[in-house]
């Protein structure tokens, strides 16, 4: 993937050296919407440049939203399996668990100190649970909302100031977030010292969104999804697991023979996110000449497989091995607080924060 | 100070051990109304018990409402030589300062996520803020709140709920804090696992409340104080700071000779949380007499002295000394990490918040 078909929205897009920063929400088992919407883009885009990554598995977000410590600990597992075993390169990258990190939720005290509360009232998920709550009647407008959820964009703030992340890849829901770090950082730079870059909001516009089984979005959220490498299940192998729920994409009830519009195909639509261009075109030409929807979904399986299965049995063998995986986040969590030890300590001493005498 | 005198307000005060927790914000160089009000009613009640205590330094609480770092460095610097000076063992008692337990913002981040923010709305700190702001016109409720402001007292339950303290002595206006720290301790215990002590708040109703030089409370802000140890300053020692402030107290325009009223006089209010009864009452008899105003504040003056002298040489050793300062702090941040590390330990745990796999 370019970098062209990624739009800045908050900064010119100079020549400076990049420094990108990705989070990760761990609170559920990715599925093949995700593979295509954020993996796949995410490690590309990486691979085919030199700027410096940071990756990290956001489980103190994850907390935000999920109450069962059993899916946090697991899907941070899978979670972290997935991102390694589909081709991102612990070497390369700094990937860690924020949670590994004990400077970020410090600085996000810090910060809180330089964030208007103002800002956060203005918040679109905030203010969404609040709307939700004054159609109904006799319910407070907060009904539900921690200072978890009403604070997080200031430990998002934290996440990227801490790393001085130049670049934030982001869904478009997500650009008011960089915004909001734009103005704490411009707070504290403008009241102490000048210690925080002021990141970009990066928006791909090219990422396609998945249809799900049932033909909206594919979403954990609708129950709808194709899974990537699926659950752990001894009865039923991963590919198994992934052609059975491709079987069951929804249709028209047309019959094999009849031609069929291929944009008007989830199976399609699903097709076109793995195949080339030539493909592509093939795959037209056989829903024209009325491709029956089982052979579609075959087709589009061994598609999707096709690039799948290389990653599957490194999946498999990290969450059988997640000794491999805890030293892969211990190298990144090192590797993450080489930096965020050095700028802790220099925003601890902008505010007055340090000791009283050299020791020793 | 007898521990009868303690109104404990949350809970029943059983014989169970206590453990109390003290903070004290490092915003300011101690005065006189400091010491009669809270470090050496702290100390007495500490020295004659054998409760375990905590007392530190927030200076994350500092941060709040003080963006100059001079100003937190020296008053953090000041405020722990004037406790040990005082008489403060930090052998008996863990003394640190809150920013070198790392642990603590780590938990407010996680208690984030266990308090309603509607619990926040409602404290009177933010009520006062915000009511200020409604009487303006044109001027948004929350103009000049920070989440800072608004959320520390999530920053308060991690400071009590880390060392499960069960006696946290405070002034009335500080009870709600307590109330919160209690509310959110319980929804965490409910919702993941019972690691949270439900503390009580305890307010002392004997602690006197000095008067100022110009008669109104003795506080910072009225700028009417008398210094305890005074400002580090080679022209004028600590003992003549404390002499000329204690001779401009205001009094009436009574001549020598005419009697006057003790009990509307600041010099024989200030005079009584020093004297023992038979001083107070031989005073009053002077009063009755004529004392004249000048002779009263050089009673006064020697009264005060008798006391604070002796702490005055130590005082100024670890001012000039703050290497011996700073050990105490380290042995004291030593033993706060003992309990602390375990506490978030447990609590990351209970989350789902652990690593993936043992490494040696």
């Amino acid at each position: 993937m370019s970098n062209n078909t990624f739009d800045s929205l908050t900064s010119d897009d100079s020549t400076q050296n990049k420094r990108i920063l990705t989070g990760i929400k761990p609170t559920g088992i990715p599925h093949l919407g995700n593979y295509v919407g954020a993996i796949r883009p995410a490690i590309e885009s990486i691979q085919n440049s030199d700027h410096e990554a940071f990756f990290f598995l956001a489980d103190y977000h994850g907390i935000i939203g999920c109450y069962d410590p059993a899916i946090i600990h697991e899907s941070t597992k899978a979670i972290a399996a997935t991102w390694i075993a589909c081709g991102l390169d612990p070497e390369r990258v700094t990937f860690y668990r924020q949670s590994d990190v004990p400077e970020i939720p410090e600085l996000a005290w810090i910060l809180n100190c330089s964030c208007a509360k103002g800002l956060m009232n203005r918040a679109h998920a905030y203010k969404a649970s609040v709307d939700i709550n004054m159609e109904k009647s006799d319910v407070d407008p907060d009904q539900g909302v921690t200072m978890g959820l009403f604070g997080y964009p200031v430990l998002m703030a934290a996440d990227i100031l801490m790393f001085n992340a130049t670049h934030v890849p982001v869904g478009r829901d997500q650009v008011q977030h960089i915004e909001m770090a734009r103005d704490i950082a411009g707070t504290f730079n403008h009241r102490y010292k000048t210690l925080f870059t002021l990141p970009s909001a990066v928006v791909d516009n090219d990422i396609p969104l998945l249809t799900g089984l049932d033909g909206r979005k594919m979403s954990k959220s609708y129950n709808n999804t194709i899974p990537l490498f699926g659950e752990h299940n001894p009865q039923i192998s991963s590919e198994k697991q992934m052609h059975k729920a491709i079987m069951k994409i929804v249709t028209n009830s047309q019959l094999p023979e009849e031609p069929k519009d291929p944009d008007d195909s989830a199976i399609f639509e699903i097709y076109k996110a793995f195949a080339t261009p030539e493909e592509i075109a093939a795959m037209r030409a056989q829903y024209a000449a009325g491709i029956g929807w089982g052979d579609a979904k075959q087709a589009l399986f061994d598609k999707i497989n096709e690039e799948i299965a290389p990653f599957r049995a490194r999946y498999e063998e990290l969450m059988a091995n997640p000794k491999e995986l805890e030293e892969i986040l211990q190298m990144g969590a090192e590797k993450a607080r080489r930096h965020s030890r050095k700028q802790l300590d220099k925003t601890r001493r902008a505010i007055g924060i340090r000791p009283l005498a050299k020791l020793k």
